[in-house]
Parts: structure tokens; C-alpha cells; sequence
């Protein structure tokens, strides 16, 4: 195993240190429990949003804490849910009065974590409301999920509810605008290469030199099928066909193409991905009108890509164009 | 190999064709030959900056083109430099009346094809001035270079030169600024695996399962030395003591931190490099004042990093600060 680490058992820790520094301006990291708070804290009426999961998916979730999106993002250990003694507080520091949403990724630890800390934060007097995002379409239960899987669909409606949160609507209505994203967004990943988990010191599944896995988790876990390596052009129309079969993007529709990169994958590559999946979306009569293209839910160094494609309306666009001021978005 | 491209012949073509697509409101992508300019074309009256290099090291350069950046960018073949009548055209796009900087890094085919570039635009009538960009501290000469190698530090040369143009500084003094950004940054980078370059298709050089190489230049070249393995604090501490004896940055002074990815390394390991250079920077009485962490001068899918050390001033912590609205960076 090469990694640039020190010891396994505190690569969580010393990058959570290291993100605080860099990002000082905006965040503020917390520990023992680890958790990440926007700088300033939790902003009075505003309706706070708590996102979190194991860690090595970066920079979700903790780079999406700021102006816009997140108020508090809690990472548990590396591929490893959250605890409810961390999302706890976080919960906590992030309710400005005005009750929280929890975006939770439907891995069963975390559904079961997050239900856990809104339990404690209602003790607490603050209201808890929970979407649970589910828009990876490859299968459905997995390895650590009952039904579809969370996956880089989260970046949507992280960004979405927060824009909808910071121009001042209640609990109800913000659940109701991440709740409509996750109707209208799905995804599908390949992986190219496995992944190590530092404390595993081994990968994490065995992928030989000549074949590639489609519909991979972001934990690695099994996919659609193992085929050999292929053209990208026929890699993202597996992905992008499947993606959009089951949305049902018809003629005349609006949509956002996230292409995202699993961590190892060249920005080249990644681009030739979109290119790809674009064409495929006009193919349908649809239009791209928002695009975003690079590492943002990762699975450490795995080479691969996801496509997500989110049906837009009005509304989810003015929401999506809204600021962000985030380490890892901003606008 | 294992990348998602279709053709290796195709590779940089089809990924200016996404990247085009992903960032129209950015930039324009130009074909035949390949260069890239602001969407909007020449800023009359503003000096016009232009840089270049192969491809692989995304997104330097055409991902920083953009307002209070570059005007222009030309992308070469994988790792190999752009031909002067790709130079050309894009010097002559971004000229705004006012002249032309050249940010060229240092090797000896692009110096070359700089250089031939600028006497084809002065025949044009447009005065052309030129930054060599040298910050690599680790071998003086090397596989393609008389001196030292440019690396990230291109980054700060292209951001704080593109905001002085940007506020309307003459062409000797943008590319005096340049200059004094050049004189002010080190950088020193490692790799824990080498990268294949797709027409090759086999890697670059042989680094095995226990060895990594200190002083490792981003298209490959030989570095300093092999070792085994080692902790991310002792790697880390190779990297920036060497920078920082280099650069003589002394007690009292400030500094701006770039921990740039190679491509291939997940964001956390970057963070606990990161936190390693700054304490490092701190026990010589000098200041992290400004902070950058990512994946900024990559070598594809190469895992490792490089630390750049830039020595700030107010004049230069001003221009590093102005907005910036690129596809690669942004504030």
C-alpha cells in the first residue's frame, strides 16, 4: 500500500486538521466527535442541513459546508458511518432556530445513525427532518444498503436544499425541494481500478489488468456486471442509458450533467466522459443547461467515474445557480 | 492500460470538445489548431496573457482561462509542447492592442516554440514579452530542460500576473510582476506511481510496489532519489525543507501554501501533507497567509504531490486575492 499517510488510524483526524487550516474562512473543524461547522456557526431563522458518512469520499461532505449548502458535515471513520454521539452535536451546532434537515446516503448504518441523533436532537427540542438519497440506479440492495444506494446525486441536493435554506424557507418546504431532487436524479459509476481502505492495507476487490467494472458502489461494492475494458464512448453509454431510462428524460426536457471523477481519474478523461453522455442526453431531445465536471464524491484513489444526470424545472435551476461558498464549490 | 478514452490519437481533441462544451460560458474552444480563449474574446486595452504546454497536467493550463487569469491557453500532444502555429493564433486572440505575456514553463521545446510564436506575432505588429517559469527546485537540468523545470508554481505566475492585467497594468509591468512571482515561488513534488501516457501505453518509467521518488518532475523525469516508502510527515518534510532553504523564507515573512495533487491522490491525503508543510513553515517563524489544495498541475493519473512555497507581499497577497472565474479556479 502507497498512501501519503502517517499512521491508518489517524488519516481522518490529520486531514480533518489539515482541511481546517486551509480553509479557516469558512469552516470550522471540530473534534472528539470530529465534525465540521461553517466558520461563523449556525445563522439565526435559517434552516440548518447536516450531511455526513464515512469518510474517503472527499470532498464530500465536509468541503460542501459553507454559504449555500451545508451548515455541518459529520465524517465517521473511512468507509464507516457516522456514530449518533457526532452527528449529535453537529445537529446541534447547525439548528439556528428553524429545525434541521439531515441528507443522509442510504447505506443502512447511516440511515440508522442519523435516525438515531434526530432522536436525541428532538430531546433537545430541535425539529429533525431527513431525506434520504437514493440515485444510484445499478442495483437495487447491496452490500450495505436495502434498496438503490447514495451516491454523487447527494452533491444535488446538498446544493439545492441549501440554496432553498438560504434565501430563508422553513423545514418543511426545504425537505420538500431536497426530497423533489431526489425524484428527478439518478447515476450509475464504473470502476476501472479498486480502492484501499489505509487500515485494510489491501484493496478493497480484486479487478484484473483487462476488465472494469459497471455500476460499482462507492465503497466498491458489486455492480451490474464485469466486462472488459472498453471504449469510453461505449462505458458512458452503458451508464448514461441506464441512467436516463430510468429517469425517463423525454424530448424537450432540461437536465444537469454531473460527471464526476472517483478519485483517480484524469480531468481528460473525465471531459471525454462528458462529451459522451452529452450527446446521448441530445440524442433524447433534451438539453443540457448545467454541467459540472470533476471530483466530487469520491472513493480514495479508485479510478472510475460516475454519470448523474438531475431533470431541472425553473425552479431547481435558480436554486442551483444560487452562491456557494464552499471549499470544494463556489460560485 | 486501463483509461477512459476511445483513440489515444483522439484524446486531447475529444477532451477540449467536452471541456468546451462543460464551460462555454468561460471559454471558447478553438480547433485546428487547438487553443482556448475567454468566451468573450480580447479585453480591448487590457494586456493579453497567454500560456501553454502539453497536455496531461490538467487543468493547467486551459482550465484557468478566464477573467483575471490567462486569455488564452494552448494545449499540446500529451506531455509534449505546443507547435508556434498554435502559439500564434492564440497570441493573436488575446491581444487586446496592448500586448501580449507569454507564461512559458520551462522546457526546452516549449522556451522554443514560445519563442518562435512571439516573432511570428511581432511581424503582426504585436509586442509579445515572455515569463520562463523555473520553480522546481529538485535537479537543475533534466530530461527535457536546460536549468530548472517549471511546475505548479505556474499556477501563482498565471493568477497573480492575470490580475494585474486584469486591473489594467502596462505589458512591462504585468510581465515584471510575473517575474517577481518566478523569483518569489519553489516547489518540489514526489511520486508514489508513475502515469502511462495513452499513445504510449505503457507507464512512463518503473517504480516498485515499495519505492517512491523525491524530486519527481510532472511529466516523470528522474528526481533527486529513490527511497522506500515513508511516512507522509517524513516525505513531506523533504519536499518543504528543500523549498524553503532554496527560497531562504525567513522568520517574520508571510507565505501563500499550494499542495498540488498529481492526479492521482485522494483530496485527504493532500490535507495531511498539507498540515505537515505549514507546521513545518511555522517552526521558521514565517505565516501560511493564504492556502491553496488540489489537483492544479497534474501528470494524469500519477499519485503523488508537490509543495509550492510562494512568498507573499502585500502587492502580491492583493493580486492573489482579486476574483478570479475560471473553470478550474474561482473567488
Amino acid at each position: 500500500m502507497k498512501k501519503l499517510i502517517n499512521d491508518p488510524a489517524r488519516v481522518v483526524d490529520e486531514s480533518l486538521e489539515g482541511f481546517g487550516q486551509a480553509h479557516a474562512d469558512l469552516v470550522a473543524v471540530h473534534t472528539d466527535p470530529n465534525f465540521v461547522t461553517r466558520a461563523g456557526g449556525a445563522k439565526p431563522g435559517k434552516v440548518g442541513l447536516v450531511s455526513g458518512g464515512g469518510s474517503g469520499h472527499e470532498p464530500l461532505h465536509a468541503g460542501f459546508v459553507g454559504l449555500g449548502m451545508l451548515d455541518a458535515a459529520v465524517p465517521g471513520a473511512v468507509f464507516t458511518s457516522p456514530t449518533p454521539d457526532a452527528i449529535a452535536p453537529a445537529t446541534t451546532a447547525a439548528d439556528g432556530g428553524a429545525g434541521v434537515l439531515h441528507i443522509v446516503k442510504n447505506y443502512t448504518g447511516d440511515v440508522l445513525n442519523f435516525e438515531t441523533a434526530a432522536e436525541l436532537a428532538d430531546a433537545e427540542g430541535i425539529e429533525v427532518k431527513a431525506v434520504v438519497v437514493n440515485d444510484d440506479v445499478a442495483v437495487e440492495d447491496s452490500l450495505y444498503t436495502a434498496g438503490r444506494r447514495g451516491v454523487a446525486g447527494t452533491v444535488a441536493v446538498e446544493k439545492i436544499a441549501g440554496a432553498s435554506a438560504e434565501r430563508g424557507d422553513d423545514l418543511a418546504t426545504v425537505a420538500a425541494i431536497a426530497e423533489k431532487v431526489n425524484k428527478n436524479v439518478r447515476s450509475m459509476g464504473v470502476a476501472l481500478t479498486a480502492c484501499t481502505v489505509p487500515h485494510a492495507g489491501k484493496p478493497s476487490f480484486d479487478l484484473d489488468d483487462t476488465e472494469i467494472e459497471i455500476g460499482i458502489g462507492i465503497h466498491g461494492e458489486p455492480g451490474r456486471r464485469r466486462i472488459p475494458v472498453a471504449p469510453a464512448d461505449e462505458i458512458t453509454e452503458m451508464l448514461t442509458n441506464a441512467v436516463l431510462d430510468d429517469l425517463g428524460l423525454g424530448s424537450g426536457e432540461q437536465a444537469l450533467l454531473l460527471v464526476n471523477g472517483m478519485g483517480g481519474t484524469p480531468a481528460s478523461e473525465l471531459y471525454i466522459v462528458y462529451r459522451a453522455a452529452r450527446k446521448l442526453i441530445e440524442a433524447r431531445g433534451a438539453t443540457v443547461s448545467r454541467s459540472l465536471v470533476g471530483n466530487y464524491v469520491t472513493s480514495l484513489e479508485m479510478q472510475g467515474c460516475s454519470v448523474t444526470v438531475l431533470r431541472l424545472d425553473d425552479e431547481l435551476t435558480a436554486l442551483w445557480d444560487a452562491p456557494v461558498h464552499t471549499p470544494a464549490l463556489r460560485w
